[in-house]
Formats: structure tokens, C-alpha cells, sequence
């Protein structure tokens, strides 16, 4: 619920193009990449830091809940106002404020599209590497938020690698900058804290960036495999060759088959699995890194190896990679991403679990995933139409996960906790951990006012989470 | 000081060979690498969290002071109990817990020795990349407190992108573990605000490293100038060139021939500076590299440039750099190291304006440092017996670090803020951001107990400091 005196604020301070509040309208954000919802009673388009302050400083008076929002692709229910309240969305705040190309920096405001950085620096032979497979429409400050991966994570790191500095609007309104151009500033890591913190403790309004050269060259690879388990052993054993590609995605043959009846990539359709694997760096090194990697899917019994000849070729082959969510849903209407990490010597034991969960549920499972991190992307297929299979696909889901954690892994590798993991956090972490996590949240934000009701596990299922919003005392967990 | 009651509490708990509270034992632990200097009551050797978790309780019961310290290499302050109290002196938790090659992580605990990592494992081809100047002495834990870099940062990256999780004991005494074996874990980065938070937070007792495989080649070259401009150039130019060397060092006249004297690495005595440029990689990609370095060089009127041929010449020439401190010490008798970043591009006029705060002041300041990220470590030699010398080399240090500051740089590239320098926080950061990292000190350590007067500006100076310490309220800022 959002004070007629509160929302009358804001509606004066944003004037009329600067928010949404028809229902019609609000419906739309109610929803990101994840299977969760809740509607905003307003979202607000601040185009500057001082709208930004201006908004929290409102939002803080009235105790309203306030969720930062950028192109709404995350996954795991990060951007949803799970309390109601004020939704910020940043697309007008996405200018390129710097580049800065003799230092390899970039200052962006938030709203900047991922991919719309690396365009503008790419005829001077630059690329800002973290490149989620939304690139296309995620935006940088909702990749700093939720501290997105992408397939080239496996060289350059995620997105927190990538981040030197930012400007953030606390939940009381006050500005801080934390680090700046140079990595590594001194005095404690705020910046890094910051990124990844999911909108629960500041809404980022301007961010350094660091920019990579573009490689000599690049090669992608494809190997093609009869069983998903020889795929997943190539893993370990290009990790054995202490060769580190850029990218090392493995896709099994549920994924190809619809992937390559969707984008016609050349996938072949009756593999158990295919590799994707991309080398960068000075061209001596990059051919002879592809003859050690064909010599590493050779012995583990890959059918065939290919290397794109052309750009066009290596376009095709990303394009089946970074489309594969949209060539699922041309055959199931709805589906569930999860977002497990393990161990990159037990992928092949998880693809196996992950094969029984299938079973056992009834529902199809697909595999596409950034293999050389261990960072399993298993697509659970579902019929949200069907009474119980949403249900259904959340226990296999959370089986998946409870897997993870066994092995030695995580609950999630890039996509973050937001409202989908808070409460299998304390699988993952202690009691004193937890306290130690909360008391961060307290020192930002003590009225619990920025994207409530994420990240930390409530103790509470969704429907009671949603029950005490905003009683007199405001939200409380 | 230390209660008669605290004190025996502890003396009891850690046994007759735990614990020194002699005066002429304790004088030993009052300094470290940098210029302060500050008595501490007792030092304490645990041998387990637990061990570390007990002397905390009684210390918090107390109120007394608690600084952590590795091998007291630091060269802030860092390990100087500035308000006295307990030091906690990790010599005897020094086991390396696991090795997990496969997986590239090791375990160890705090008191493990910097290059003992590197030594256990080195035969199967791995090594600890971190590898700061005192690497045969600096332990770990040491390491993670002040994110310690060295000379191989360029490519690698200081501390905190080597650590993955932690094991720590809160001022409360309760212990937790951040992060894991897994990289970027969900939740707040409580691993990355930890590690560089120069124990006032938390006393580390576990760390979870990664490990690298040794890199095919090593070429390491060196470079040698007439002037230090020519040699400065030449680090913009590397970069322009799209080559990442893994060391890219520089000494200046001064530097070398007080190295070559003492090391006889056959630095050339006349030279005005020169770069060690070190390479690695695949065998191919490190011999085109090597050449490309030497156009770049010569470019930049390199008069000469060499290649070390065998493992032997290439440890010769980094044993001059890496002793050099002690070189130092045969021509002068003390001197006071600093620590500031510019950016790259700032490179040579830094050095000239650090030759005029040199004349300024009348005191010789020789230059070595890691030029290819614009860590510049101006050394300046003065006399501590003589009257005035030191605070003159105190002052000609800070109008450097001024220079670096409003030439868009930082304060300390990788020796931490410590006692020296965290008067020069609000130089580099607003009153809010200030007051965000206070408010997260509090929340860890809210009677500030754990290494109180460090990295957070006081307003107050040396002296002042310590006579407020340990009022009947106990120590406050």
C-alpha cells in the first residue's frame, strides 16, 4: 500500500511522464524473468541522482518499500516489489557518461544496456566483458545488483570483477561514492559489498567500469558428443591441460533439439550433448590452444569437433546459445531456470541426479549450462495451466539444489537469491553468518525499506510474507 | 592497558608457552614495516579458533584492545596495537588444511607463510599467485587483513581475487564462515568486505584460496633507460599494445645502483631507470609478446634491452628487486616507504614532481614500483636520529600522496591504511561514505576493540590518540 499523501508526493516530484500508476500499466511490472509476482502501487522513472534521493527520501518518510528495477530480466524475482510499494525503474537514467579509453574505463548510469556499452566502444577495439545471455536488454545496473554472470565468466570473472566504483542513494536518502577508477581503493570493500546486494541496500545511480581490449582472436569450437557424461569429462580434462577458454558451454540433447529447431544454429539433432567452447588471445596461442582442446574431446570420445571458419559462423553457433530460452518456450508454455553451482569436477554426477529428479517428477528437464564453472542452468518444463506442475517444478527445483549443496556447491552461480532462494539460504549458511548478513542490512537499511523481503530467509512461506506488508509499523522481518 | 584479572584469565587459558609478557619480549611487538610504533601488553600465540575465540571473550569482558598480526611485515601500521592490549600473534596456526588441486583450492590457516603455499604445491605445478615483496616471510591471514598485492598484481590481482572463503572470530567471539570453496557465493560479499578490512572487524583463523597452474613459459626482460620518463612511456605504450605483462616493475637511477650494490644482479649502475617485464603463457604467445615488448621499449628509447636465458638470470634480476628494501638499509639508516596509485597515464609526471618534494625537503627519494598499475612507491631516506627528519619525511610522503590523489588516484595501492594513513580517508572520501564504513565497523565491532585506530579517520592526532586509550569507558572514537 502506498499513502494517497505519499504517492501525491511523488506523482508532483516525477510530473507526468515520469511514472505509471493505471492498473494496465503496473501489471507489467509486476514480473521479471523468474516464476514469482507481485504488483507495485507505482513505479517512478527518475532521470537523475536527485530524483533518486528525492524518491527515497518520500518512499522513507511514509515507510513505503522501494524496488530498483532495470530491464526486468533477472531471474530469480530480484526486481519484484514483493511488498508493493514504489518500483524505480532506471530506463531514462542510461547515458554513457565517460569513456575513458587510456585507462580502460567507462562511467555509465544505470539504465545503460549491457551490449549498448560494448557497441560503443568496439570500433576503438574495446568490449565490456560480463555478457549475460540477456545482454541485449538487461542493463548494467541491474547486472551490478545482481551481480550477473554470462559465459565468458570463465575468463574475465562476473560482473563484481568488472566494477571499480559507484555512486549509491542510501535508504536514507544520503549520496556516497564508493571506490573510483582505481581498483582496489583503500578502506573497506564498499563497492564490492554494494554489487551483488540485490537493491537491499542502496539503488546504484552511476557505476565505473572497467573496459577489456578486444582479442587478436577469437575461435569457438563445437564438440559433439553421444552421451552427456563424455561431455562432462572434457571439462575436467581441458582443466587438466591448464587451458582456461573464455567460454565453455555444454548444452544436452533435450536443449539442442529445440534450440536447433528454433534458430537452425547447425546443431546436430540426435547428440547426447555438444560443447561450445570460444578461445581468445594472440592468434600463435588460440591455434594452439584448438588443437590441445580437439585433442581433449578426442579422448573423451566427442563424435565430432568443428571450428567456426567465419564470423558468421561463430554468430550462428552464440546465437543458439543465447537464444535457447526463447526456443523453449515454442515448446512448453512455461519453464523454471535454476541456478546451481558445483564443483566442475561433479557436473557429470549432477547431470545423472538431474536426469532422476526428471523422472521422478515427470517433467522434462533440460541442461544448458556454463560447464566450465560448474554453474548448472537445469530448465525445468512445466504447464503453469496444470493444477500442481508449478508446485512440482519447484520441488524438483529445490531437490536440484539441495544436490548442490551436497556436492560442495551453491544455490545459485550468477542469477541471485532475490525472492526465488531467500530462504534456502540457510542451507548455505549459519545461524552466525546469517546474523552477520543481517546486521549489514540493518547498518543501511534499518526500516527494511529497500527491496524487502529478498535475500535473507524470512522463516516464512510466500503467502505470509505477503500477509503483514506494511501494517502500521511498517514492514517487519 | 590490561587488567591484572584479564590478564590472567588469558595467561591461564593459553598456558607458559602461549603467551610473553616480558618487557623486553613485547618490545619486539610494538612496530612492524612502517615508521609507528606502539607498545602492546601481552601477546598471545593460539593454536585454534578456539584458542583465538576464548582470548577474544575475555577481552570483550574487558574491554581490552585486540590487534591480530602475522609476520609483522606491514608497512601501514596494521599489526601495531596502537591503544595496547592483546596482541594475537598467529606464528602457531601455520597449518596448510587442505589441497585440493583438482578443484585448485587450498585451506590454510592465518599463520601460513606467503611463499610455504606456493613451496607445497609447486611440484605438482601450481602456485598462490599473491606474492607481495616479503613473500618469504608474510603469512596469509596477514595477506587477507591488508589485501596485500605484489608484483605480480598486474595480471593476477591483489588478495581478495585469491580468496574465496573465510573462517572468523567476531569481537562478540562468535565465529563464522563466509564464502566457500565456490567463487561468489549469494548474499552480501562478507569474504571481500572482510578480507582488506586490516583487522578491525574480524580476526581471520581459516582461508579458502584459490590455486593457479604454472604458466608453460616465463620469459622475464629488462629494460634499461636513460631517464625514468622514457621509462614511463614505454608502460603506456605495453598497454596500447594489448599486452598484459604478469610484472611490469620500475627503479629509478637512485633505486638500482643502491640494488646493484648490494645484490649484484647486473643492473647497469649509469642507467636513469629501468622496467623488469615479466611474461607468461603459452610457449608461442610469450615469444611473440617478448618481441613486441622489445619494439615497444625501444619506441620509448630503451638503450638497452635483455632477456634472461636461464631460471638462474631470471631469479638474479628478481632478487634485486625483491631485496631491495634491505638495500636500502646498507645506505641509509631508516626510511619510509609509501604507497600511491596514479593512473597510468600519470605516471611520468608523478615522478617529477616527486623529484621536486625530494629537493623540497633535502631528502634523497628513490623510486621502485609495480609501474603497470601505477603503484608507485616513492622510498623516502632520512635519518630517524636526527631532529625534524622524520616528520620531514612524513611531510614530503603526504604531499605525494596529495599529488596522487588529485591525479585521480588513491592513497595506498596495497599496504593498507593502517595507523599511517587513515588521518587521509576524508581526502579521499566524502563524510557519507565515511560514515558508511563507521556504521559498518559498528556493526562488527561496536565497542571497537578489534585494532582500534585504524583505517577510519579519528580527527585526532598521534598523541592525542593515545592518551584517550582506555579511559574507564574504554577506548572511543
Amino acid at each position: 500500500m502506498l499513502p494517497a499523501e505519499a504517492k501525491e508526493k511523488l506523482v508532483r516530484r516525477m510530473g507526468p511522464r515520469g511514472y505509471l500508476d493505471r492498473p494496465e500499466d503496473l501489471k507489467l511490472y509486476e514480473y521479471d524473468g523468474s516464476v514469482d509476482k507481485a504488483l507495485p502501487d507505482l513505479v517512478v522513472f527518475p532521470r537523475s541522482t536527485e530524483d533518486v534521493v528525492a524518491i527515497v527520501r518520500i518512499a522513507a518518510e511514509y515507510g513505503v518499500p522501494v524496488t530498483g528495477r532495470g530491464a526486468g530480466t533477472g531471474l530469480s524475482g530480484g526486481s519484484i516489489p514483493r511488498l508493493g510499494g514504489v518500483v524505480v525503474g532506471f530506463s531514462r537514467m542510461n547515458r554513457i557518461l565517460e569513456i575513458d579509453l587510456e585507462n580502460e574505463r567507462a562511467v555509465v548510469e544505470p539504465g545503460v544496456v549491457n551490449l549498448d556499452l560494448t557497441l560503443a566502444v568496439q570500433d576503438r577495439s574495446y568490449f565490456y566483458a560480463p555478457d549475460p545471455s540477456s545482454q541485449k536488454a538487461c542493463t548494467i545496473g541491474g547486472n551490478v545488483a545482481e551481480n550477473a554472470g554470462g559465459p565468458h565468466t570463465l575468463a574475465y570473472g562476473v560482473t563484481t570483477n568488472h566494477v571499480l566504483g559507484l555512486e549509491a542513494v542510501l535508504p536514507d536518502g544520503s549520496v556516497i561514492w564508493t571506490g573510483g577508477k582505481e581498483p582496489d581503493l583503500p578502506g573497506y570493500d564498499l563497492t564490492g559489498l554494494l554489487t551483488g546486494s540485490e537493491g537491499t541496500m542502496a539503488l546504484i545511480t552511476k557505476a565505473v567500469v572497467r573496459l577489456m581490449r578486444q582479442p587478436e582472436m577469437v575461435k569457438t569450437c563445437l564438440a559433439i558428443y553421444e552421451s552427456p557424461e563424455d561431455a562432462g569429462r572434457t571439462v575436467t580434462e581441458i582443466t587438466a591441460r591448464n587451458i582456461t577458454p573464455v567460454a565453455l558451454e555444454m548444452l544436452d540433447g533435450v536443449m539442442l533439439r529445440m534450440v536447433e529447431e528454433a534458430t537452425h544454429a547447425g546443431y546436430p539433432m540426435d547428440a547426447g550433448a555438444v560443447l561450445l567452447i570460444e578461445l581468445e588471445g594472440l592468434r600463435e596461442a588460440v591455434e594452439e590452444q584448438v588443437e590441445q582442446i580437439r585433442e581433449a574431446c578426442a579422448a573423451c570420445r566427442a563424435r565430432e569437433f568443428r571450428v567456426a571458419r567465419t564470423a558468421g559462423e561463430r554468430d550462428l553457433l552464440w546465437k543458439g546459445r543465447k537464444n535457447a530460452f526463447g526456443a523453449i518456450g515454442r515448446v512448453s508454455p512455461t519453464f523454471y531456470v535454476q541456478d546451481g553451482v558445483v564443483p566442475r569436477t561433479k557436473i557429470a554426477p549432477t547431470l545423472r541426479f538431474i536426469g532422476e529428479v526428471s523422472s521422478k517428477y515427470g517433467l522434462t528437464i533440460s541442461n544448458i549450462f556454463h560447464a566450465g564453472d560448474g554453474n548448472m542452468h537445469p530448465i525445468i518444463l512445466f504447464d503453469a495451466r496444470k493444477p500442481g506442475d508449478l508446485d512440482k517444478a519447484r520441488r524438483a527445483g529445490e531437490e536440484i539444489l539441495e544436490y548442490c549443496i551436497q556436492a560442495g556447491g551453491s544455490i545459485t552461480g550468477e542469477h541471485g537469491v532475490g525472492m526465488e532462494k531467500n530462504e534456502m539460504m540457510s542451507r548455505l549458511f549459519s545461524e552466525e553468518t546469517l546474523d552477520a548478513i543481517r546486521a549489514l542490512k540493518d547498518v543501511f537499511d534499518p526500516g527494511n525499506l529497500f527491496n524487502p523481503g529478498k535475500v535473507l530467509p524470512t522463516g516464512k512461506g510466500c503467502l505470509e510474507i505477503r500477509q503483514p506488508a506494511l501494517t502500521a509499523a511498517g514492514p517487519v522481518y
